[in-house]
């Protein structure tokens, strides 16, 4: 079996718990949501979509842990999509780092073209965006909204949110967090931080399937937003239009249900698991790569050097070596799945200092052993030195 | 066990190779799209996702089955915001049928509120929207779509979708097909037809779980068509803007893997099964369905009384009795599931002049015994009678 260095893609392998949960709403409840006759089946349903939204809802600090403000959506990409699209109008202005994703970025620099203002705030050479930067953009214009990315996808360089949002929360501007890269791995409160969306995807620190995202809502913050995807709702059948009762204002169609039956089987495991013990065991394991890394001849490391201010997602090239053919080795000749390029995050790569060409990705998980982290760095040497 | 008459909100049980392909992915592959090294894994999942928009281009009788041309949505329902989202602008005229689910009416209200024309054409009493009345309207003035779904959620009245279409094609004037009721069980031919879009979902008759569905697009119609979840496609990265290229454009962030694996089992299911067998089956269950019905006192059937122009999709009332409370009773004492109320459904409701208290539906499907049909008919002749 070869060493999966790719969980900044997707986390792999899953709990088994969430493959099952998945075949055992398939095979043996399955029952649409809301679409029935209220049969045992039915509540089952019901039950399951609802004790999930419950659980973010807790999970995630939801405002007054309402599980009506958690909406499902099919990955963080679309959840950021709902919120952009749906409170943005033209006119506005928006703030965003120079950190971004593409699910952040594309659908700004669309609206952009619709008329609304989009200012990306430099961070500096390791990625961070500082909250003094955020707060004279805040001061020197009239701003809608702010976006950011909580932790990088590159080169897991995490954002000092709890500053970021108190500078919002002074200025009473709405903050949408992109919690891509983060949810499961570090506690999140959206209350306390005064989120107004936390968007989150469901098959990366959550464990769960791809397939499933979500929202969670600052309920005013929701109420202000438009709609997105409308249809059947399995409510208020008599209306031409979309409900604005949430849960159902931002979902219609019917839901990825064995996507939440594997997203919930996850947050089961996180639980018994314990967040903080996923969390020190993935700061361990990339302190060891982080120092194999940095040992390795000719490294270029992007972001911190220490395992302060970072998750375990590292972006490296090697002076004179094209990262594309260097993953191609580890994977062709070591069975070492890596990610190169740009992951879809041009923006940051520019920041970084890295653009056009990316940066080799490693990023180890709950699931990578000690062992495996030593054979990635004995392989790349091997590699660098052939 | 009970009665499941409920495959008009999703077919169940599924082929057992669905949760099958589903829990291999995610534990024996799991690999993201385009997201990693190009390892073995990762072209697993390139190879998973590119053959099943094969399989439904060539399914769907795509424009040269060119798989770039079919889109993964959550559902119908996106699918359907999608295309009209997308297309739709202030100043546009769009024809649709009194016979649509919210699906399709739920968006066009939102598109009419800013300032796109909607007519609803009016269908017959039993459900059908005839050619003339279309090519009629098609004539007086100027129209750029038309959106009709294929066969009617409510009662299974299923359009002349030929002769409809030829209407549209003649008039040089898109047409964009709610496949939901349909597809796996009535043989689609899109590029035929002259479809703009054909809208689809997995998890009605084509057995896959809920959480997947699709376009399968005209091309020069996906290019006049604007983006709408918009983000990393794992494809020019270096683009702060989404990608116009086919399947990219209408695609973004991490897909529904594990759904698209349980679809593409499902379509394997369908091929050795037979679509036509398929349709056999439903329709000799349906007919005897059907003869239960019409026998029962007091039955008030929407929709065609014979099974020429329908599905097995069949909505009742009895004189005098309320549907919900029927529902309720053969769920409850008999174990049967079926769907009473509007069925997300209400402009049908109103054409079929059972709005605003809807009516109780019945469909059996594939795994519909004639055992359980018979006792559904005397299970709501039981009721019937106290």
């Amino acid at each position: 079996m070869g060493i999966y260095m790719n969980n900044g893609a997707t986390t792999w392998p899953k709990p088994e718990c969430v493959a099952r949960a998945m075949a055992d709403f398939l095979t043996g409840r399955g029952a649409n949501l809301a679409r029935g006759s209220a049969s045992e089946r039915d509540m089952g349903t019901l039950d399951l979509v609802f004790t999930c939204r419950e659980r973010l809802a807790s999970f995630f600090g939801g405002w007054e842990d309402d599980p009506r403000y958690v909406n499902f959506t099919a990955n963080v990409t679309e959840s950021l999509n709902v919120v952009f699209k749906g409170y943005l109008k033209p006119g506005m202005k928006v703030l965003t780092s120079s950190m971004e994703h593409n699910a952040v970025i594309r659908p700004l620099r669309r609206l952009e073209a619709g008329g609304v203002s989009v200012e990306v705030l430099p961070c500096d050479g390791e990625g961070f965006l500082h909250p003094s930067t955020l707060a004279k953009a805040l001061k020197e214009s009239d701003v809608s909204l702010v976006a950011l990315s909580h932790c990088s996808n590159v080169c897991g360089t995490v954002q000092d949110l709890e500053a970021l949002a108190a500078v919002c929360r002074e200025a009473a501007v709405p903050l949408v967090a992109d919690c891509a890269q983060t949810a499961g791995i570090l506690p999140l409160d959206a209350e306390k931080l005064g989120l107004a969306a936390l968007c989150f995807t469901g098959h990366k620190g959550l464990f769960g399937p791809q397939g499933i995202g979500g929202i969670l809502w600052k309920p005013d913050f929701a109420e202000k937003t438009a709609w997105f995807v409308e249809g059947g709702t399995g409510s208020y059948s008599h209306l031409e239009l979309q409900p604005d009762t949430m849960p159902d204002k931002f979902e219609a169609g019917t839901p990825n249900l064995p996507g939440i039956a594997g997203l919930l089987a996850a947050l089961d495991w996180i639980e018994e698991t314990g967040i903080e013990n996923i969390r020190r065991r993935e700061e361990s394991l990339g302190a060891l790569l982080l120092e194999g890394l940095l040992s390795l001849p000719g490294v270029q490391l992007s972001g911190r050097k220490s395992m302060d201010g970072r998750l375990p997602v590292f972006a490296v090239n090697f002076e004179g070596r094209d990262n594309g053919i260097l993953a191609a080795r580890l994977s062709d000749e070591w069975g070492i799945e890596t990610r190169p390029g740009l992951h879809c995050a041009p923006l940051a790569h520019k920041t970084l200092g890295t653009f056009p060409g990316g940066a080799l990705r490693l990023s180890p998980g709950w699931f990578t052993t000690v062992d495996e982290v030593r054979k990635t760095v004995d392989a790349l040497k091997a590699v660098l030195a052939s």
